[in-house]
């Protein structure tokens, strides 16, 4: 009928975890598998239609990662001019891919090593939303959206927004992120990725703050050296303040080193090591993993 | 493998809407978003094998709209020759596709502005059917299906009959549902549309009977002008009883007004109002929208 | 995008049905219909990566046949090369393949009429599984998997073994299955099929033992003759004890004689008798049915 493009990734580890002070086991993970269709027809003078549906699912057990809400990583239709592109739908935060999503590249943010430690709230409100997309001009550009709470209880407007600065192998991010409810809570972020020759590294910090509670900062840093097929990375983030949504009093540390061979463009076999460690009696919190997987896409 | 076709239709809105006597909202809201599967084999000496899969999707916030009941819309099989056709598995009535849903033509009877009062009794009965297409004879065509209730508690034998004649630009219908269920449903519909130049006008009535309740009467008429890429459309339907299933005292009525920009013939974008009005005290039951959108058929 | 194959099967069925001591009642029916992706890519110096996801839909209600767990059939991801293959993520036991799966031939042991007596806990144990796939040598194989219970309440690490041969018409597989929760069950299996002209014959017997309760042993035998299009089977089996997961102390037995007319490669109908006989009073978990049905593969 028309230009559909079915595309994924599977990515499965085999790890063996430490989870707090329980016995140490074997595990067979899914690390953020998705499968997605996409398509864009040319309507002329310039004027684009594009949809995204994307579905998580756990390569490990064949599960719908979100349940009923199968689309649950993407559903969404935008129409693209000039002007740049206004969306209606669902998609993860912009403020997200503009800065925390861009300092895990051992395994892009997914599974156990997955960054345990920013401001996650935004992908709450990830649905009902209207967002625009400017052009890209001189290297500059910028994304809003606004989620619309409907009224519903537990729910409330929600905002999102990001810009972005690309030149040479540098990219730096700003990004805001707001959500009205009972706990007002908002985010700032800045980040910057630069890469040069063999390296690439990356960095952000965030603050959060949610009313009536105190307000917590994050930091991460990252980097990766590439020779031939291999890939070698080391990451470590911190916070005073534990995970986001908790508030924990005690903080918490985040480290992974990686490895990564690609076999090809579309398939890489790794092994990492990560670490948390909350600032808690009895190892409360903690997590260790020892993991080697396979990512393909297709 | 084979010829397979993935299909689908996104269609979101952006409304203000007014729910009874709640407070005016901001709603991001799905029409019907759907992606489906096709395909047809060729037997030879004429005879045809096909398949339908249907799902509903929210495009607002990617959920599948059936829940675990993914393929919601259709899932059958069906063997075709010079006989017409028989299909197994499940598929929404054929009375609705002969009659009420040629009416509501300003956005597919879909989201806020779908026709609210007919009688959808036989929507509820589209599972585990057996069905009947005749081939067109001299225009005329009939389908007749029969749903087994399997003994399950709550379900009974229904049965779903149409017949449609077509000429120029003119169709008729007429169609009969039955549900055995303990209150005895059944309804009667006839329904005419007339394309002539610019012009398309619709209309049907229905007489809707449960046994123990009283019968009503339900009926609708539209028109669409086109004038280049622009569509006008108007609708309005009433019945002295208010939406099926409730068969409340009161009745309601039901208007829309609104207005298409075909981009493409796949993909427009549109806005309208539509409002409701229950006879009903306090404004119960009252509904009314300002909404505009963008429907994208791949 | 890549080389992904979307394939699947509608099998569905109008049977009349007797349960029991229940009414007769006539009842549409799926019969493991099912929809899947694969795709391969060849990542050079013989090796290939692989992957697989297939969802369990019902054919007659359009619900997925595993909830949530959407593709309930199959998820995992592989690397191939002449080492064998190596899979993560979820399928079915091989040692079912390589045994029972090959003697139910008139309706690929689904539906009404599949297997209800051989010893299925492997099933519940195809989720989260590294598994190993040999090459072919002088006509052998050998597969093994193990699952990981990852701790999990009611879970427990399960092992799933199967060696196989063929040559000429001929297979033979021994298969073992094992797993080690709080009732400890292991299942011995030998299967032989022959074919020769237009014959086709075929059998098992296993041994089930649960560890707290007795054993039990199952065996079935079943024959094909082609004729042209047309398929005639004839398929037995019993068991001193029931089906699998009840141990109850009465045994049972099943047939089918089923008749295959294959309007192509890819669709047939056919139809069949199929009786299950518990030895329990009353006929408390006896079963009959007479089908019709058409099942499409795409």
């Amino acid at each position: 009928q028309s230009s559909v493009t079915l595309w994924g990734r599977l990515n499965t580890t085999v790890e063996s975890q430490k989870v707090g002070n329980q016995d140490r086991k074997s595990v067979v993970e899914n690390n953020n598998s998705r499968l997605g269709l996409r398509g864009t027809e040319d309507l002329g003078g310039g004027l684009k239609a594009s949809f995204n549906l994307e579905h998580g699912l756990n390569s490990d057990t064949g599960a719908a990662s979100g349940g009923s809400q199968f689309w649950n990583r993407q559903a969404n239709v935008e129409l693209t001019g000039s002007f740049g592109t206004v969306r209606l739908g669902s998609w993860f935060p912009d403020s997200y891919f503009s800065t925390v999503d861009r300092t895990s590249n051992h395994n892009h943010d997914t599974g156990s090593s997955s960054d345990a430690l920013f401001s996650s709230f935004a992908f709450g409100f990830r649905t009902n939303k209207v967002g625009y997309f400017s052009p890209t001009v001189n290297g500059f550009s910028f994304n809003a959206s606004l989620h619309a709470g409907e009224g519903a209880a537990g729910d409330a407007r929600a905002m999102d927004l990001s810009a972005n600065y690309e030149v040479g192998g540098l990219h730096v991010a700003a990004a805001y992120s707001q959500a009205d409810t009972a706990t007002k809570r908002k985010n700032y972020t800045f980040e910057a990725d630069y890469s040069f020759g063999p390296f690439l590294v990356a960095g952000y910090v965030q603050r959060e703050t949610a009313s009536r509670f105190k307000s917590r900062n994050i930091a991460r840093v990252s980097a990766m050296y590439t020779m031939g097929q291999s890939e070698f990375h080391f990451n470590i983030g911190g916070t005073k303040a534990g995970a986001d949504g908790t508030f924990r009093t005690a903080g918490a540390s985040q480290w992974t080193l990686g490895y990564n061979y690609n076999l090809s463009k579309r398939t890489k076999v790794y092994g990492y090591i990560t670490d948390i460690d909350q600032k808690l009696p009895n190892g409360a919190g903690d997590f260790n993993s020892l993991a080697v997987g396979v990512r393909h896409n297709f």
